[in-house]
């Protein structure tokens, strides 16, 4: 066992979490948000995407998200940009870092983006090279490492493959997405390891959705491989749209009172942390999935 | 890494799941939960209490339960059976195992059963001595190995000791029960380690609650250090009544899941634990808090 001394949470709450809300978010209800989980001591927060509204409708006011956040001094704010239009729109908003999203399944691939795989990587390269002349660091996303909803079954050697073209084209951490949650921690630990003779260690990322319960303990299963990068949203926002009221991302408070448990530094103010996702739940009308939340304000 | 081949579930729903519902269950209900949960393979049912129903009111048809229930070969139905009141009780309903329960927390003790942990094991010495006379078996459980409510951290070594006593005294089993759900991955290994060296690794149970969601990296941990008997309860039944509205018993049908990815068998079928789970928590009017059966009936 290595435990990391340190795991830099990935907040993606205000993006990943809101994206599939059908009912319109403000602008300002999505600002107060950011605000608050920079408050809680989150160091990098996912804040919006610039696509299309016509595909992601809640995402429409991603100008006005991202010119609107006070931003904290040593707070990334990034964005999802998926193309070279939504780059160069992210730009003029000033974004410090963005990210790209890909899968290790042919079928989501087609039925998500309509591309293929390969694709999708060829049409990543014009926005990796736009984002390195502008100084912009770029986070590769991998969808269903750990399966599918459409294939099933994923080979850890397709993850490999995927996260191995995303770090080669230029981003800096690729961020490893069991999308579905079906995966459990020694299947988690052996797509980990094949992705790790392609990927360094340090320079990769776990996002586990809790939709069969499993992600904590497959977190666990990771960290002990010395994964130190941890995706997650604030009260588990965002549900599994492929489970409709089924969970999705894993919750960023279980995913604290873990590491806390464990020793592991993360500078989040647990308290501060949960009171935010019992404020946005309620604000949005959802239910609060993380069950630390839960039995915080529950005392 | 050791994991066990095969893990015994112990399915408490019937008996901790159902106690602290305050609307009262019809026997029917009660028989017809213990008998699908034995249709979908599960062996080793705790299905009735035999405490007052001054103190328990919903487990007050606890004869009626017991002697009526379809008994299916190679199924275990025990009984909680806090004295030798109960333990009478019990034998003239034919019951073929029973369990007493026991603290690690004398505040716990103190709180729940009106007496100090030597007390309470005091008070268990007859009703081994009669069951054994009987030849029926005993179950011990300690409570709050992982932390108590009014005292907060409770060292390993109380844990141990109290172990010991029950495992000396003749129960054949420890079960060791984080009741507030409070405990992660390396402390409850801590836990079991002090534990294991009193009483062997193949007599311990662990019994976690899911309370701040860490009860299945919590499993996994101790699945790790050979722990191969699990309680849980489908759908989570029980909740946790030392907070309201959070949860409480790690649910069968997500540990299943769990044991079935890392390749342990158990000989339940999943499909119809969850489809079991769906049942009860729609004819009692209580949210299913498993997150295997959410995602399956969603699906």
């Amino acid at each position: 066992m290595a435990f990391p001394k340190h795991v830099r949470l990935v907040e993606v709450g205000p993006r990943d979490g809101l994206q599939n809300e059908p009912e319109p978010i403000t602008t300002a209800t999505k600002l107060a948000l950011i605000d608050r989980l920079g408050a809680a001591g989150i160091r990098y927060i996912e804040a919006a995407s610039f696509v299309s509204p016509k595909w992601v409708p809640q995402m429409a006011d991603h100008r006005e998200v991202m010119t609107g956040i006070t931003r904290r001094d040593g707070v990334t704010y990034a964005a999802l940009t998926p193309n070279l239009k939504g780059l160069e729109a992210a730009l003029e908003c000033g974004v410090e870092e963005v990210a790209v999203f890909g899968a290790a399944s042919e079928a989501f691939s087609q039925k998500n983006i309509n591309c293929s795989v390969a694709e999708s990587l060829a049409r990543f390269e014009p926005v990796l090279e736009r984002a390195q002349q502008a100084g912009v660091r770029v986070r590769g996303y991998v969808s269903c490492v750990l399966g599918c909803p459409y294939e099933g079954e994923i080979a850890p050697a397709k993850v490999a493959e995927v996260s191995k073209a995303l770090y080669e084209m230029g981003c800096y951490e690729v961020s490893l997405g069991d999308t579905i949650g079906v995966g459990t921690p020694l299947k988690a630990k052996r797509m980990l390891e094949a992705v790790s003779h392609e990927v360094p260690m340090a320079q990769l990322a776990a996002h586990f959705h809790d939709t069969y319960g499993q992600a904590l303990a497959n977190l666990y299963a990771v960290l002990e491989e010395g994964i130190a990068v941890v995706d997650s949203s604030v009260a588990g926002l965002g549900g599994c749209p492929y489970a409709k009221g089924a969970s999705g991302n894993v919750a960023s408070e279980d995913v604290i009172y873990l590491l806390n448990g464990l020793g592991i530094e993360t500078g989040i103010d647990l308290d501060a942390l949960a009171a935010t996702g019992t404020w946005i739940t309620q604000a949005i009308g959802r239910p609060n999935r993380s069950k630390v939340g839960v039995a915080l304000a529950a005392k």
